[in-house]
């Protein structure tokens, strides 16, 4: 069987967060996000390698959570860079799984379904993202103007995108391009087909305060 | 001054939501989603003109509910189109106002604030847009693959879409295409020019049942 890991990648300082808290610190469900990240994968395999990139000046506070908070789920941290590719690019260069998940910190609200979906796909492709349609109709900036553009022609991306190792080390040994958003954009500039799968709406990536109360309420409406 | 109309178009059936309910007559904070949204123009100003758009399937239905639910406000009903550029155009019809806005029946979570600045950004553009910026990737079809695309560059759009009247009737008048996801994109498609202005997260469009569990949710911790 195939050995698993999971990077992810905890950057932000969340300027919408209005908060001086990095966003993947702040509580949902009285726990620290990225603590409720990381438990989701434990929960869809023990066994899964856990990889978090973090900013250097943030390891020091995380430690100090994970004693406040008792956290016993292993896993290993590394410095993040300047931009996720840079994060991501470190924590290939310490991961051992063969099938390897890339996911945002702030997705708690990742579900074992998802995950377990993701990682079946990536038996048969190289690369597995879940989408989700939009429902807000779509514009496109157009230099000063903007104009409509078929809703039914884009899909919302969300995490975790999962990759084959080989893939995504060939695809970091690229340099680094200012246009890359996500790790499959990365991958696809390398030349390979990006598979997409079904997201969920609840997999919202917690972006601002509205965002944090949302998922705060799931949270417990989930421990009802 | 200028007479301000609202038309509410209140079309779907909500296949996504799991319900044999229309979703505008579906209920948050104890009331049917279309009173609510009724309520918050009225809110912002109790002349504004109010027409609704209904399938007419649900005309009687809607009657009974006003009756049971004690509803006051003023209001026309007209039968919505078999599109929502037909339920537009039957309302434009019988639209006495100078300024019109175009308002989804199932954003009810859509603030006086936000009305606001869009009626007043009408004064000196002939179409104002909300929009906020996407948090998420977006990738792009292209046949059987996909591609990424520049999230920067792209916007997800609100309503209340507003109107100088003249500027509407104008686009309206033009033949029903398949591609118009919403009005602006219809009077785009008439070489109208849509002005921006920031929309806000919680304007969401009630489209699953997550989205009717957060708005039942930001509506209680609004009352407390």
């Amino acid at each position: 069987m195939s050995k698993k890991s999971v990077i992810i990648t905890a950057g932000g300082m969340g300027k919408r967060m209005k908060s001086n808290v990095p966003k993947q610190f702040l509580l949902i469900g009285g726990i620290p996000i990225l603590m409720k990240t990381i438990s989701m994968f434990y929960e869809y395999n023990p066994k899964i390698e856990i990889i978090v990139a973090l900013p250097e000046d943030q390891i020091e506070n995380w430690s100090k959570l994970i004693t406040k908070y008792n956290f016993t789920i292993a896993h290993k941290v590394v410095k993040g860079g300047k931009e996720r590719f840079h994060s991501v690019k470190n924590s290939l260069s310490i991961c051992t799984g063969d099938l390897i998940a890339v996911h945002d910190a702030v997705r708690p609200l990742i579900t074992v379904e998802l995950i377990d979906r993701c990682f079946e796909a990536l038996k048969v492709n190289n690369v597995v993202v879940p989408v989700v349609e939009p429902k807000d109709s779509i514009r496109m900036k157009q230099g000063v103007k903007n104009k409509s553009v078929r809703r039914n022609n884009f899909y919302l991306v969300q995490t975790p995108q999962c990759f084959k190792k080989s893939t995504l080390e060939k695809a970091y040994h690229q340099e680094y391009k200012k246009h890359y958003t996500d790790d499959a954009s990365v991958v696809e500039n390398n030349g390979t087909e990006v598979f997409l799968i079904e997201g969920i709406y609840q997999n919202i990536k917690i972006t601002n305060p509205l965002d944090l109360q949302f998922a705060n309420f799931l949270i417990l409406e989930n421990n009802k």
